[in-house]
C-alpha cells in the first residue's frame, strides 16, 4: 500500500440534504483520504427493474477525486429492491424459520438464480459505468456476506448432489454418519430427506459446511465478475466479520474465512468491540490477526465504530488508540461505519463519526489528530511486518460441531477460543491464526490449539509430526474426539494425539466444586477453579502439572505436559479461569523459548511489535486502563514517533490514560 | 350523572344455575346500583347465523329494572361465536405472527367486511331490542377494542392508500421515512411491500399509527349505530385501557385515546394494579387523571378488581380505599369485574366480589360498607370537578417510536412517562394529561414533558411559545429528538426545544457508576444516580442545576433550568433514581408557585382534591400504608364525612392503615 | 420371575465396526443376562417399503443365545424411515406448533392410518420372524409412547365424535365447560372449532384426556398384535416414562399409565435422575413405587443411566448403590440405557456403560461386580413383594388442570406431588400410588393426596368415606376445587371433602413473607415459612395445627386436623418447607398407628424392605452421601447378603459412602 488509508463509509444516498461539498471539507479536515460507497443502495441505482441510475455514485466519485480521496466501490448485491421481491418473492431465503419477509438487508437465497440474474447485471452495470473512474482503488463485493440460513427445498437438492458427489453412495453415508440411529438410514436417494429437522449432528454440520461453502463460491463469482472490470492497480476485497455477541467475539460460523478469502486481492474486515471502561482492545487484536493471516499480509479495516452506541462512544482518547491498534496489528487502513449518522430506519443509534447534527463534536475533533498523525508518520506506519512464532489452530467445522454438541452451561466454541487467545494476547505474544488443515506448522514454534473438536486423522498426525520434530503445542479439552464428519473416534481419547500427549482417558465430567489440587501454579485456590469440562486424565508418559482436588476424582490427571520427539505437547483437560491459562501457556511459551521482555510486561500494557518499510522495529505500547502506566523500555534507542522523542533502554516511560506510544529503533 | 354509580359487570349467561333473583338480592344488600351487560356474549345473543335470541338480555333488564338497578348494555363484538369463524375463516387477523385461530376474544380483522356485516346486525338486533328498556341508562360499544395486529394483506392495501393520501407521492414517502436505507426505496406503487417485516422505525411507526386510526374508526362506527337508536338520556361510552403489564402501567400503545374517545358521551375505563403490599393509588390516579382529560369531564370506572387474582386480594379496608380513590381522581362510577367468580375457561383466577361459591365473604362483606357510604354520600360527591395547574404531555407517537428505538435496559416510553409522574402524585400534585398537540397550554402553568421523542416542529413551537409567555415545562431526555415521521433532526439537539432550554447536546451515552457531582439536590449521593441514559450537555444560556460525576464526562450538564421569555424551562439530560425526579419537579413547582401545603404531606398520605355539585371543596385524604398515619389538617373548618365529625384547621388528624377521610370544607 | 436380570439395550445396528462377540465377552463378564434389541431401527430392518431384513436381528439372537443372554426384542415403530415420510408426508403428527418436519423419534400422528398400516406390518413380520426363538423371553411395544402432541384436522374430527359419544348434546357440553364464556358456545356439531388455539380449560383439559386415550388405545392395539405370536412364556411390555425435566420427575402427563397398562403382562420402565453429590435415590422410588403400584407387582427398569450425562457419570460406588435401589422398591430387572455410548446424530453424551472406545473403564468394572452379586443373591432377591399402608392418589386429570391454572411462579401439580412424597421417602415409608378413581382405599391406612385439583364428587365421596370407617387423609391445599370437567365447584371449599376435614374458606392468596404462627411444629420460623398459595382456612369442626403469621390474615388456619367417624384427616391450605410437610406427616403415621423404628433413621439413611421368595424379610439399608453412616440395626438376628454377614438387635452397622446392606431376617 503506498500510504495509510484512513476512511469512513459514505452514503451520499442517505442525506437528509445536499451536503456533498461541506461532507468533503469537513473530511479533508479529518484527514479522511478513502470512502466506502454503494455496497447497500440497491434500489437508488436501479429503481425499477432494468431502469439504472448511477447519479449518485458519479457525483461522489467525481467530487472525492476532486479533493484527492480515493473510493471503494461495493457492489449493492446484499440488500434488494422491493421490486425484485414483489416481482420474484422466491429470491428470499426461505429458512427453517418459514418463508422470507421483506425488510431487513441480508434476506435473500444466494443460490437461487433469479437473484444471481439480477445481481449479475447491477454488477455488470456499475463496474462498467465506474471503471474507468480515476477515484476508485478497489472494489468490496458485496457485503459481511453470510448464508443468511438459506435452506429451501432447493436447497435441500442441491445438498443431495453435493453429497453423492462426496460420498459416492449410501452405504458409505449411512456408516460414516451413523444414520441407523433413531432410524434415520436413507436407502435411496430419492428419500433424503429435508435436513433442516435433522437430529444427527452429523449431517447438521455437513449442512453446515455445504451452506459455507455457498458462500465461498457466491464470493468467487462476484469477483470474477468484477475482475472483468477492474485496472490492474485495483484491488477486489470483501468485508468479513466475526461471531457476533454484541460486537466481534470470534470465529464466523458462516463462513470459512481461509477459503472464501482465496479469490480476493486483500482481505478486509469489520470489527466492533466494547468500548469505555470495558475497552480492552482484545477484539481488535483478534480480529487484526485473524483477518491478517487469511492472506498473510496487511489488511484492510473497512469498518469499525466512531461514536456507535451509547455504550460505546469512546472516552477522551480511545478513538485515538482504537486507531493505532488496528496499525499495531497490520492494518493498513482504518476506517469508520460511518460518517454521518443515520436519521432513519434501524441503525440510527449506530452513529458515525458525525451526529445527526453534522456539527464538529468532540469524537470527530479526536479524529482530526488521528488523519494528521496518520499522514504525518504513514512511511513509519505503513504496510507492517510482522512474524508470529505462535499460532492458534482454529476450525469452522470444530465449531459446528460445538454448535450440535454444546458444553454444559451452553459454552461454545469461542469461549474456547476466547479463553486461550485472551490469556496469549495479555501475555503481549503475537500470534497468527492457521486453519486445522494448514500445511504451515514449521513455520512456528507454539501451536495453541482450542477444542478441536471435529478433526481428520491427517490434522492429528500432523500435529503429532510437529512435535515430534520439534515442536511445541498446547492443547484443550476435547481436541480429537470426533473425526471430520462428526463420528466420536472408537479409538482411546484424545484421539491420535493421545501419542503425543502421553494421556488418555475415558470418563468426562461436568465438575462441580472442583479446583487444582494443591495450588501448583501458584495463583491460590480460587484462582485455581474448574468449570463446564474435565476428563478424568491418566497420564501415560506424561508429566502432571496438575490433579483435580475432589473427594472421588482426586487420583485423575488434569493438566499434564509430555515430551514427544524433539518437542512437548502440553494437554489441558478442563476449562479454568484464565489466570490457570495464562500460567500454562507462559509455561509452555518458556519451554519453547519464546519468553521475552515483552512478556514482562501486563495487560493493561500491551505491546505490539513488527517491521516496517524502511526494516525497521516498530514497537507500539498502549495502555488500556484509565490511570496511567509506567513501564521501563528495554529495547535499543529509537524514536517515539508521536512526540518524537528519544527514546533508550531502561528509560522509564509513562502512557496516558488509554494512550499509546510508538517506538521506532 | 344524578348520582354516585357502584356497579358490577354481571353475566348471567355464565352462571352455573339460575342466580339472578339471589343475585340481585345481594347486590341491593351491598348498594350497587348498576351492571353492565352482554359485551363477550354474542354466541349466547346469535346462536346461529341470523338467529337471534336476547332471552338472557331482557330478563336482567326486567329484573334489574323491577329492584332499581340500572344497566348499562355492551355491543358484544368484541369475542365471536364459532359459526362465523367456520362459516368465514377469513374474519381472523392475520398478524406478523401468522393467521387467528379461534379461540381467545379480540381476535378478528377489525377491518374485514364480513366481520364488520355482522357486527352491525348484532348490534341493529341487540340495541333496537332493548332500545325502549327503561332500566337502561347507556350503552358501551365493543370492549378494550384495540387493533389485534391486524396486518394481513388486505390491511396492507388500505396502508398503501393511507399513505397515498397523506404524502401524495413516494419520493417524498422515500425522502421522509429514508427509505433509500438498506435499499428499501420504494419507486412504484405496486412494489410498496409488505410493512410486517420492515427494519424502518419511521414506516413501521406510521404503520402502527394508521392501526391506532383503524380503532378510532372502528369506533366512531359503533358509537353512530348505537346513536341511531339510543334516547337522549342515555350515554353512549367505551371501555378504554391501558398499557398492561400484568396491571394498568401507562399510555395504551395501541389506541389514540384523545382521538378516540372524541366520539363518546362520556369516557369509560378499566384500571387494575397491584394490591396487597404493593398498593399504592398511583395506577387509580395515572388512569383517572387520563381518563378525566379525555373529555375534561367525570368519567366511569367499567372495571376494576374486587378480589382479582390472588396476589391482589385486598387486605381488610383496601377495598374501601379504593372505591374513594377513584372517586377522588373525579369517577362518578366505580364498577367491579365482576360479580362473581368465574367457574370455567381462562379467568377462574381472576375473582369477582363473589367467590365461586356465591357465599358473602370478607371482600363482598366490605362492599357492603361501600355501597352504604357511596349512597348516603352520593350528593357530596359525585360530579366532582377537579382543576389542574399542571398537565402532563404525553404522545402514542412519540411511545411507538420509542419501542423502535428501545432505551438500553429494555426501558420504554412508559417507564419515562411513570418515572415522572409518580412523583407528581407522591407531591400530591394533581394534575391532567394533554396530547402534544393540544392547543390548551395556556390552561396550565407547569407541563411536564417526558421523553416526547416524536413530535413535529409546531408542536415544540407551541411548546417555546407557552415558556415564552411565562409557562414553565420539565422536560426529560430525548424530547424533540425526531420529528412525526420518527426521522432525527438534523438540527442540534433537543431540537427547537434547544431555544427554550438555553442547552445542547451532540452526544449521549447509556451511564456506568455516574452520579450528579457534589449532591446539588441534597439527597445523598447514593439517591443521585443515573441510569439508562445521558444526554452530555452543554449550557447555553441555561443554569446547570446538575453536572455528572464520572471520570470523563465530568463537564458535561446533567439538569438545567433556563429562563426564557417570561418562563421556564428545566431540561433532565438523564435517566435518575426517583428521588431526583422529585426534588427537580419541587422546584419547578415552586418556581411556577404551585407549591402548597399539601405538597408539604407526604407519600404515603395522599390528598387529593375537587369542588362538588354545592360548590364545597371536597378533599379527600387517603393513608397508602399498613401503619397509621396522622397530619396537621391545614384547611378551613369542615366535616369529615365518614365519620362525620368536624375537622378545624391545625387539628392533628390519624388516619387507619389503608383508611380513607373525606372531609368537606 | 425365575432369576434377577441384569441387562443392557443393545444396537447391533449402531456399531461403528463388528463388535458382537466382543461384547458378549465383556457383557458376560459383568453378568449381563438380558440384552433389549430393535426398537429404533426400522429403516434397518425395512430399508425400504415392503423390503424386510432382521439379519440384524438374528444374527443378535443367535449370537446371545449361544451365550446364554435372553432377549426382548422391541416394535421398532417409534422412529420412522425416511421413505415413509418422502412417500406419505401426512403420517407426521401436526401439531399446535404447525406441520412436522422429519428428524426426531416420535414425530408421527399415531392415529394415521397410513402409518398404523405400516406399523401393523413391520410388526407382524418382525414379530412373526423372531416368534420361535428361543433366546427370547419378552416382547416390548413401541418406546415410551405418548401422543407426540398430535392435533391436526384428523384429530380434531375424531374429538368431536368423542366429544358427542360421551357428552351426547351441546347444551350439556356448553353448560359443563362454560363455553357461553368470551362467546365460545358451539351450537351446531358442524361450528365445533379446533381445540388448539382455546382458552376453555375445561375444554383444553378434555382434550388432552382424549390424546391419553390414545395413548392407551395404541399400546393396547400393539400388543394385541404381539400377542397373536408370543408364546405363553413369554411377556408383553411397555417402557414407560416419566414427567421429564432433564430427568425423571413426576406423573406422566401425557398418558394415564393406570390405563395403559392393563393391556400388558408386566410393567416395564424408564428412570433417571441426578447423580453424584446430587443422588437421593427419590426418584428411583418415586420412579419405582409408581410402577410396581401398575399391576400391584414386580417389574422391569428397561432403562436407566450407566455413565449417562457429564454430571451424572456415577461417583465410585454410586452404581452398584443404584443397582440395589431399584430391586429394594421391587424392580426384578435393571437395565443400562445402554451398553455402548453412540458415536454420532444426537446422543452422543448419553454415555453408555462402555465409552466410545469400547474399553474396560471404572463404570463397567463395577458393573462386573453388581452382576456377579445379582447372580449369587439372585434367590434371596428376586419377586421381593412389597406391602405397603400408605399410598399416594394422584390424577391426570388434575395434572393436566393445573397446567392450564399454574400455581404462582410456575408451579405445577407434579410439583406438589414431588413435595409430599419426597417426605414420606426421607421419613422411609413405604407407599403405592393409587389413581383417584381407585376403589381400593380400604387397603392403606393412610392415603396421601396431593392437589387434587380436578376430581368427581364419587372421589371425593369415597375419600370421606374412608376416613368414615377409619382411614387417614392427609389432604394439600386446592384438592376438590373442581369438578373432572375443571369446572370450579359452586359448593363451599375444600368441596365435599370439606365434610371430613371440617374446614372451610374461600379467599386464597399468594403468600409473601408469611409463615407460621408461634412454630407449632417446632423446627424454627424460618423452616415454618409458607409459599406459592395459601387458602384462608376457617376451621368448622378441625382443630387447628398451625395458623398464618401475617399482620392481616392471622386470623386464618393455615393446617388443620379434623376427626371424622372412625377416622382423621388433616388438610394443609399452604405450600409449605419441607420440613414443615415432614412433620405433619410425621403427625399423621403417628395418629394412623404407622410411626416404626424405621422412622426413627432419617435421610440420608434409606431403608426398604419387603418379604421373599422364602418368605423373610429383606431390609435394605442405603447411605445416600458422601459420608459414612452409622445406625442401630433394630430387627430380628439376620445376615448381610453382600459380605455375608451375621446382624443383631442392637448392633451398630456402618455403611460406607454412597454405600447399600442387605440384610435378610
Amino acid at each position: 500500500m503506498e500510504k495509510l488509508l484512513y476512511g469512513v463509509a459514505y452514503y451520499d444516498e442517505y442525506m437528509p440534504y445536499d451536503r456533498l461539498a461541506e461532507d468533503i471539507r469537513m473530511m479533508k479536515e479529518a484527514g479522511i483520504n478513502v470512502v466506502r460507497i454503494a455496497e447497500s443502495t440497491w434500489s437508488t441505482h436501479e429503481p425499477q427493474n432494468g431502469v439504472f441510475d448511477f447519479g449518485s455514485v458519479d457525483c461522489v466519485l467525481d467530487a472525492m477525486h476532486e479533493a484527492g480521496i480515493r473510493v471503494i466501490v461495493g457492489t449493492p448485491t446484499y440488500a434488494i429492491p422491493t421490486w425484485m421481491v414483489k416481482e420474484h418473492p422466491e429470491v428470499l431465503a426461505e429458512t427453517p424459520r418459514g418463508p422470507g419477509r421483506y425488510g431487513a438487508r441480508q434476506i435473500m437465497d444466494i443460490t437461487n438464480k433469479t437473484y444471481l440474474f439480477y445481481s449479475e447485471r447491477i454488477i455488470r452495470k456499475l463496474i462498467g459505468h465506474v471503471k474507468d473512474h480515476p477515484a476508485i482503488i478497489g472494489y468490496q463485493t458485496d457485503n459481511e456476506t453470510k448464508y443468511y440460513d438459506t435452506a429451501g427445498p432447493n436447497v435441500q437438492h442441491q445438498f443431495i448432489k453435493y453429497m453423492r458427489e462426496i460420498y459416492g453412495n449410501l452405504d458409505v453415508v449411512n456408516a460414516k454418519f451413523g444414520l441407523d440411529y433413531w432410524s434415520n438410514r436413507i436407502n435411496s436417494w430419492e428419500d433424503f430427506p429435508s435436513v433442516v429437522g435433522t437430529i444427527n449432528g452429523s449431517l447438521g454440520a455437513e449442512f453446515a459446511k455445504f451452506q459455507r461453502g455457498l458462500v465461498t463460491k457466491f464470493l468467487a463469482w462476484q469477483a470474477d465478475l468484477v475482475r472483468e472490470y477492474k485496472k490492474p492497480d485495483q484491488f477486489v476485497t470483501q468485508n468479513f466479520d466475526f461471531e457476533w455477541r454484541g460486537y466481534s467475539y470470534g470465529i464466523q460460523p458462516s463462513v470459512d474465512h481461509f477459503a472464501a478469502s482465496q479469490t480476493f486481492d486483500i482481505a478486509g474486515v469489520d470489527i466492533y468491540h466494547p468500548s469505555q471502561d470495558k475497552l480492552t482492545g482484545i477484539e481488535i487484536s483478534f480480529g487484526g490477526d485473524m483477518t491478517r493471516s487469511l492472506k498473510g499480509a496487511n489488511y484492510l479495516v473497512l469498518e469499525t465504530q466512531a461514536q456507535a452506541f451509547p455504550d460505546w462512544t469512546p472516552f477522551p482518547g480511545q478513538l485515538r488508540q482504537l486507531a493505532f491498534s488496528h496499525l499495531a496489528s497490520g492494518a493498513n487502513m482504518v476506517a469508520y461505519w460511518h460518517w454521518h449518522s443515520i436519521h432513519n430506519s434501524a441503525e440510527t443509534y449506530w452513529k458515525g463519526l458525525l451526529s445527526h447534527d453534522f456539527l464538529p463534536n468532540p469524537v470527530y475533533n479526536e479524529a482530526k489528530t488521528i488523519g494528521r498523525d496518520f499522514e504525518r508518520l504513514s512511511e513509519h506506519l505503513v504496510d507492517l511486518k510482522k512474524r508470529s512464532d505462535v499460532a492458534v489452530m482454529v476450525s469452522n467445522e470444530a465449531l459446528t460441531a460445538m454448535e450440535w454438541f454444546k458444553l454444559p452451561g451452553g459454552k461454545t466454541y469461542n469461549d474456547v477460543v476466547r479463553w486461550m487467545y485472551d490469556e496469549l494476547y495479555k501475555l503481549n505474544v503475537g500470534c497468527d491464526f492457521i486453519h486445522a488443515t494448514s500445511d504451515k506448522l514449521d513455520d512456528y514454534k507454539l501451536v495453541v490449539v482450542p477444542a478441536l473438536y471435529a478433526a481428520s486423522d491427517e490434522t492429528l498426525e500432523r500435529l503429532n509430526e510437529f512435535v515430534r520434530k520439534g515442536g511445541h503445542v498446547v492443547y484443550s479439552f476435547k481436541t480429537g474426539f470426533t473425526d471430520e464428519i462428526v463420528k466420536v473416534r472408537t479409538s482411546q481419547q484424545p484421539g491420535l494425539i493421545h501419542e503425543a500427549c502421553g494421556v488418555s482417558y475415558s470418563l468426562f465430567i461436568e465438575p462441580s466444586n472442583v479446583t487444582l489440587k494443591g495450588d501448583p501454579l501458584g495463583i491460590g485456590a480460587e484462582a485455581g477453579g474448574v468449570h463446564t469440562w474435565m476428563e478424568l486424565l491418566t497420564p501415560g508418559t506424561a508429566d502432571v502439572l496438575a490433579y483435580y482436588e475432589h473427594p472421588h476424582w482426586g487420583q485423575y490427571a488434569a493438566i499434564t505436559r509430555n515430551s514427544y520427539g524433539e518437542g512437548q505437547a502440553t494437554y489441558i483437560g478442563c476449562m479454568t479461569t484464565p489466570e490457570v491459562m495464562n500460567r500454562v501457556l507462559a509455561g509452555a511459551l518458556k519451554e519453547a523459548g519464546l519468553w521475552g521482555t515483552d512478556q514482562a510486561l501486563a495487560f493493561p500494557l500491551i505491546v505490539k511489535s513488527g517491521i516496517n518499510k524502511q526494516g525497521r522495529t516498530v514497537r507500539y505500547y498502549f495502555n488500556y486502563s484509565s490511570e496511567p502506566v509506567a513501564f521501563d523500555y528495554s529495547h535499543g534507542a529509537a524514536v517515539e514517533l508521536l512526540a518524537d522523542e528519544p527514546a533508550i533502554a531502561g528509560q522509564q516511560l509513562t502512557i496516558e490514560r488509554w494512550g499509546v506510544k510508538i517506538i521506532v529503533e
